[in-house]
């Protein structure tokens, strides 16, 4: 099936620590099968195409999903295909919603949640560890601490005669590519019927230094016209010069604030994100007052009626409860419509898209 | 398809605090539907009624489940559906049986069996882990080590615009529903043709202070007639003072003894448990001699020929294994009930009892 | 279903010590139904005959399963069916290859990976635990890190009325019986075309005498005619004399050796294993130089041609990563061979391989 020889061969003369090197766009093509995502690991490999086609297979199954006729026959798609969910990082959301989208496209499931029960223990190398899942799953969807861990299995097992698809569902703070995706999914919905994305005011708030989500929403805002970014954070926690490098390179404008009273006013979308500090050094987020970054009922006086709340959860303080309640907060149905995109995440990359689309 | 808009109402002026609070007879209609069991949060939610209807679906459903066809037939009713099992407290048996619950009726399972792999470990607090739940589930069956918490979830829920139902697995030392019902339709097999339940003598033996199952069943047995209950405990772990309490305001006879030898030859059923010493506070349970409320194969000799011996199990000595082989020893029976009951349960709160009922 | 009350009568009388004593040839019988196995314990109840029927079996579900239709069909087979993977010891391949060959027949899964979160916690005895199993579940798949506990878990359960099978995949440093299984089922894939097992030279090297699986192998070597072992091993590590007895008792020509260059050029097969060092009582692996007993790439140059390397894995160093591009290191594939012989395997404890075979 698997159809790049030639790049095999380029791909086995370079070691991992030279491959991981190469630049982003030039290593992309390795993790893609006659020019279709084979492995899902960067924010970057979505594209504007390839975007819209999710986003049409995902409102696709959420219609068919309506009904149980519907249900069952999705189930039948992907019934001979077993996936391997393997989260060895704490996660509830990412793992439930890949494991209900395995189990809306029928696929059957098998999950290691824990070093600890898996033979990393008797000392085996994550790769073997990867590899060996290869023998039994046709996919697998991974959660690892480590940085660049996913893009290792899936370099890994595209140099075997038995590649299977990697999906990363998040790999230490580097990248998480699904959330990104759900984000823009949820924009996407939000903004239907108010011109789409573009020409949108985004405002991200809080970690934005080490939130992985606001890095990867990021390089996705370039593929829309007019879209201006305003990051608001306490000082120490700005974002990176990489992102800085990035927004100027594609000219996108932008702004940096400490004030969300006052950017709240302009936003079309409000991103709020968590402190990250599991990734404190020296527990340094303990002497920043975030009460200033924290979303408030008071907040939703002044915001625009048509504005929408948004968070990759799970939140702590970030956002009061009492904004649950109102028609802003999306973060709820964003959570369900990454269980949607991810759904038809995998339909696009089990290539069964089409029947979907045709039915 | 939830109709209980002004319920709803009601309900959201009430904070959590408040309506904890409130009269169980009062609240339980919140977690109706149509006048029927939503969520399954309580003991004192099951009425001769729908004990009844109950009973007869999990007969329907071990008659149909006696064939391959009849198993493959079950399993199309909810293949539509998702379950999420929350169990973040030990549990062998209830996490088991309530799965192969599901897996009976075709529902696709996702389990979380302990808070290390889950968001709560970022901060995120139990509400929001649930309402997580619900983003991807169409019912969550939950343990938790919280008082209350299950009927929290619920509540919170139904509040939203996507309530699914709670079925309680246990919570802390307060309610375990499900091991009432099992109990119950234990005790309705058992005395199917001797007269029913009405008019027996149940003899509950062990840890009456603390043990949640000893509660339930008291408040389910006041649903029939002349049923004589005797509580045999050591004197530190006597039923407390709101059962005594409910036994007297539904006029329902009842002795206390120390005198397990005595008691036993009067049982039609016996009800043995656990010491619950992981509720100790000083380790005060290690002081009391509990040999004399352990059964052993020499009290066969002098029980009632037809009396059944029921345990909730798990078993530490309570019961000698010998006395396993005696056909009055139920409890493994029992334990298999529980598997058919809940599948019914289960049935009956997604309204598709009658398909069984008249196929 | 069972036939066997009459082994059942005699089985009552002895106790478990007693029965645990009993020899294997004598006790054998008791794990069958009907005269076919029922429950799978011991490499010793693989016979030539169940070997050559088992492998048939897998190959012919691995060419139904080349396809989406034939795939589904299997799934069909054991669709009423539930199966409980109670694995209390750290185990990555064992556990996800059974539990892919359960859902290759369609068979529903529930999995106990820990006791930390079963009723053992609360003073359970292990045979109540798996008694408990057997209310819920059609057949139970074990690995516990006690001794024997398999073989007691089927004795028990056999003594009930309802026995369900067990099927061993690892108890203690004892038994592992589906691996020598695979390991079986890989020797004969690989020397179809070389006139089968009988007259090869097969090496086995590593920790020979804690590793379970060169003990289960050597057993199942004796039903192949001209079948040459060379033991190599450092001195500490030797095989132990109970498979010494064994090999002379059954004729089987053997040699010891510690060097591991020179025995390599004779064989057909390399059987490479790892250092078991959580055996060690006082760490005294460490003391060891092991890199003579590694196979790295050097080696390669003068094995024979069609030699195959196995390792039954996970590999720490005994095996240089750059040795699984040469086509003679069958380890992966060995890996993905387990997960259909166990397929078949399951096929053949419950009765239905002859659909398989027929189709």
């Amino acid at each position: 099936m698997r159809i790049f020889d030639k790049k095999m061969d380029a791909l086995k003369k370079l070691s991992w620590e030279e491959f991981y090197k190469t630049p982003m766009k030039k290593k992309l093509n390795y993790f893609e099968n006659n020019g279709r995502m084979f492995d899902c690991l960067f924010a970057q490999q979505f594209t504007p195409e390839n975007l819209a086609r999710l986003f049409e297979v995902a409102n696709k199954i959420r219609k068919i999903a309506k009904s149980k006729e519907g249900l069952d026959w999705l189930q039948t798609l992907l019934s001979h295909k077993r996936a391997m969910l393997y989260f060895v990082q704490p996660s509830t959301r990412t793992f439930v919603s890949f494991q209900s989208a395995c189990y809306i496209l029928g696929m059957q499931v098998s999950e290691i949640r824990s070093t600890s029960t898996s033979s990393e223990l008797k000392g085996e190398s994550p790769e073997d560890t990867i590899r060996t899942f290869s023998s039994y799953a046709d996919m697998i969807i991974m959660r690892h601490f480590e940085e660049g861990m996913a893009e290792k299995a899936a370099w890994m097992l595209n140099r075997t005669k038995r590649p299977i698809s990697i999906i990363n569902g998040g790999s230490g703070k580097d990248q998480h590519p699904t959330q990104a995706l759900l984000d823009m999914y949820t924009l996407h919905l939000s903004f239907l019927d108010k011109g789409g994305i573009n020409n949108k005011t985004i405002v991200m708030v809080g970690d934005l230094l080490r939130g992985r989500t606001v890095r990867s929403l990021t390089y996705l805002l370039k593929h829309y016209k007019g879209v201006k970014i305003i990051y608001v954070s306490p000082e120490y926690l700005k974002i990176g010069n990489d992102i800085k490098d990035f927004l100027k390179k594609h000219k996108m404008p932008y702004k940096e604030s400490g004030d969300l009273d006052k950017e709240l006013k302009e936003a079309d979308a409000v991103y709020m994100t968590r402190i990250q500090d599991e990734y404190d050094i020296n527990g340094e987020s303990k002497n920043i007052d975030f009460s200033k970054f924290h979303l408030t009922k008071k907040h939703l006086r002044f915001m625009k009626k048509h504005a929408i709340i948004m968070h990759p959860l799970p939140r702590r303080q970030e956002i009061e409860i009492e904004v649950d309640d109102d028609p802003r907060a999306k973060y709820w149905r964003q959570e369900r419509n990454g269980m949607w995109i991810r759904t038809a995440l995998i339909a696009y990359i089990t290539c069964i898209e089409d029947k979907i689309l045709n039915i």
